[in-house]
């Protein structure tokens, strides 16, 4: 019964992860598989009488794939010291209710994790799990709405330096990029409520200017001030800034953990959008055999937990982090989940007016285009910043190459005289 | 100023963060380190004009070491690739306010910890940082009270099978394990509030088995009912708990987010100890060039944030879990640490009466031996597997060898028997 396939099982009953799996090339994968099974469910490393049948029944979970790449079935090669498979597992969903800790404890933090080189690479949720969250509020389409923005890439902008000013310096910075045309302004994730800078100050000065900024664009521009803390008081947070005027909320909700994210975004009394940072995933990702893959991470389960616009890192940039997983974040992010709302992927990290072509190819009109330095570090100030990003972005809707719309635009065009660029 | 050392800054004003990191040979440390620590704080990666003098003043991180091993000075060998360096950065406590969140966000989660191969592995609290955090409400000497019990190792016992048993036939699990002298019993990590055994009922039903054990045997015994659940019903799972005469609480406090377990520890109104389970710490602590080291979130995060019994892997089983790690989380959970109290060790894993000296000789009496098929899978019963464990234990204590022991101890024998024994 432990030993079954896709087609063997209820799939309306099972969550279905799939792990990466590494083995001395002298183990052997079934009773490993096995292990794995039984462990993140009913079992431990001896038989315990209570352990019954009608329990295994219920509880155990499913191998349904074990999959090894490259695929040996002749023979192992004498020099072959690691084998790889890729392990699906379902788990009984009857085993825990549909919530993000719990499915985490089970599926990735089980002591199989501490026994086995396995990472999570996916997992597969039925229905009746979704079902319960309820995932963003607005997603792509209600983010649009909000914003009037019809089918173009948005523009994110980090406010730089990530620290210490105070708020009335950081509102400043909020105007300049709000006239340039930037469509969301966020905190860095190293700030959050401080002494110097406390979340509703920071929230009334720059909503000041936001509509200072609409007055002379006619455009709106939403603040996603950071609201990270001890969990306990990040409601309280959220009503706070939504009193003093905010239209939208920041989490790092991986250091506030996933849970977190879902309690904001489920609570009905919080009515902006929630943008939520990728601060703390490298911690779960870095390695290749053991944790949880980012397109997991920061493309299923942060939209699951109710995200509606996901900063993540951007592989042009800086980052240590590839291609395929940055593509594959905003796979999930839009692709269909049932109920549940797409998602804005927000790449982030060194991009700049010169170097977002290559984004908006990879991922079309449906993305942000997160920019901090290449807005603030800009020679002419944050509007020509805020400016030559917007000008890179319609030359590329346009099909104009960038060297050509350099010609006319200023702005863009000392961008890419400074940090260079990449149709 | 961003380069200093340990002497050239005021230490109480800062919190020291230690990193392992990995370059190339080819690399410049310098430069490298100098970005760490202003991308921690003030910085992106171009200069931006409102990133003061006084802004980094008040606010930039300080490289105060950096340590290469091996250490270099003459030439850099033509056949090495990568360099090792350990590298400590002071972050000034004025960034956030004494909070877990904000601490992961800059120190763990920061752009930096994708940029570079980086390992968190230690951080220095000011007290002032510290006072804010209450830590264990009982801690070691608390525990020992309540259960009266003086120096010796205490017994954890997990039920078994995990998952799937209703409340009544857990609590005969609970009772064969108290009457054999279990100190602790605790759910399993995978098993929490379900339908089929809510929490209260499981809470009801295992301590009617207590007061009866009780009777019999003069011990009293703590249940550890696994409270794990989405954060915003934790609290209220915990007062059902004590309203219930729960006497005490556990919480998979990595999968809730480490915040989530401080919020417990800190409310007043919870008035019983908190087992801390280390399930989901391979996500943070598999990779050696990523995430966070396992001394520091197990034994030390977990004590700031409040856990009096701290269950984690012991390295003499099936765990891929260094015996230098495990040693290291004992240190940090029992070393002096301003005014928090220190929390109990609790190795567990692949743990029974004929494995557990070597744990007591590593740990000392203030330690807690984790046992859970090692008594569930006696093959007299868990009461005699119970007793074996209580057997092996006072054979330690009275410098009796296992062997000698075992000619009167019938329980200790058949255990050594089934799955062999270390002095």
């Amino acid at each position: 019964m432990i030993f079954s396939s896709l087609d063997g099982i209820d799939i309306g009953e099972f969550i279905i992860c799939t792990y990466s799996l590494e083995t001395e090339a002298s183990s052997n994968i079934y009773p490993i598989a096995r292990e794995i099974a039984i462990g993140m469910t009913t079992g431990t490393w001896v038989p315990v009488p209570q352990e019954t049948e009608e329990i295994r029944r219920k509880h155990v979970g499913r191998v349904v794939g074990v999959y090894e790449t490259p695929n040996f079935e002749r023979e192992i090669p004498p020099e072959i010291g690691k084998r790889y498979f890729i392990v699906q597992i379902a788990i009984p969903c009857v085993n825990f209710s549909p919530q993000i800790t719990m499915l985490l404890s089970t599926v990735a933090g089980n002591d199989i994790t501490v026994t086995y080189r396995v990472k999570l690479l996916d997992i597969r949720f039925p229905e009746g799990f979704a079902k319960a969250f309820r995932g963003p509020k607005f997603g792509i389409a209600g983010i649009r709405e909000v914003l009037g923005v019809g089918q173009r890439p948005l523009i994110l902008n980090m406010i730089k330096p990530c620290v210490g000013i105070d708020p009335s310096v950081g509102a400043q910075l909020f105007y300049e990029a709000a006239l340039g045309g930037v469509d969301i302004v966020k905190d860095d994730e190293v700030l959050a409520n401080t002494s110097y800078s406390p979340i509703v100050d920071r929230v009334k000065a720059f909503m000041a200017k936001e509509r200072q900024a609409f007055e002379e664009t006619g455009e709106h521009t939403l603040y996603a001030v950071n609201i990270t803390d001890e969990v306990d008081r990040l409601k309280e947070n959220a009503y706070r800034v939504m009193e003093a005027g905010g239209n939208c909320l920041m989490v790092n909700y991986l250091s506030t953990g996933v849970s977190a994210l879902r309690m904001l975004a489920e609570d009905t009394a919080i009515k902006i959008p929630i943008l939520v940072h990728f601060c703390l995933a490298s911690s779960f990702s870095g390695s290749p055999n053991s944790g949880i893959s980012a397109p997991l991470l920061l493309g299923k389960l942060s939209r699951l937990a109710g995200g509606d616009l996901v900063v993540y890192p951007a592989p042009y940039g800086k980052f240590l982090f590839l291609q395929e997983s940055y593509l594959r974040v905003a796979h999930l992010l839009r692709a269909p989940f049932y109920h549940i709302k797409s998602a804005f992927p927000a790449p982030a990290g060194g991009v700049h007016a010169g170097n977002l072509s290559p984004i908006i190819r990879d991922l079309g009109y449906d993305c942000i285009i997160g920019v901090g330095g290449g807005i603030h570090g800009h020679k002419m100030g944050a509007t020509a910043g805020a400016k030559s990003v917007r000008q890179a972005i319609d030359a590329f809707m346009s099909n104009i190459p960038l060297e050509e719309a350099a010609k006319k635009d200023k702005e863009l065009a000392v961008a890419m005289e400074s940090w260079g660029f990449r149709e």
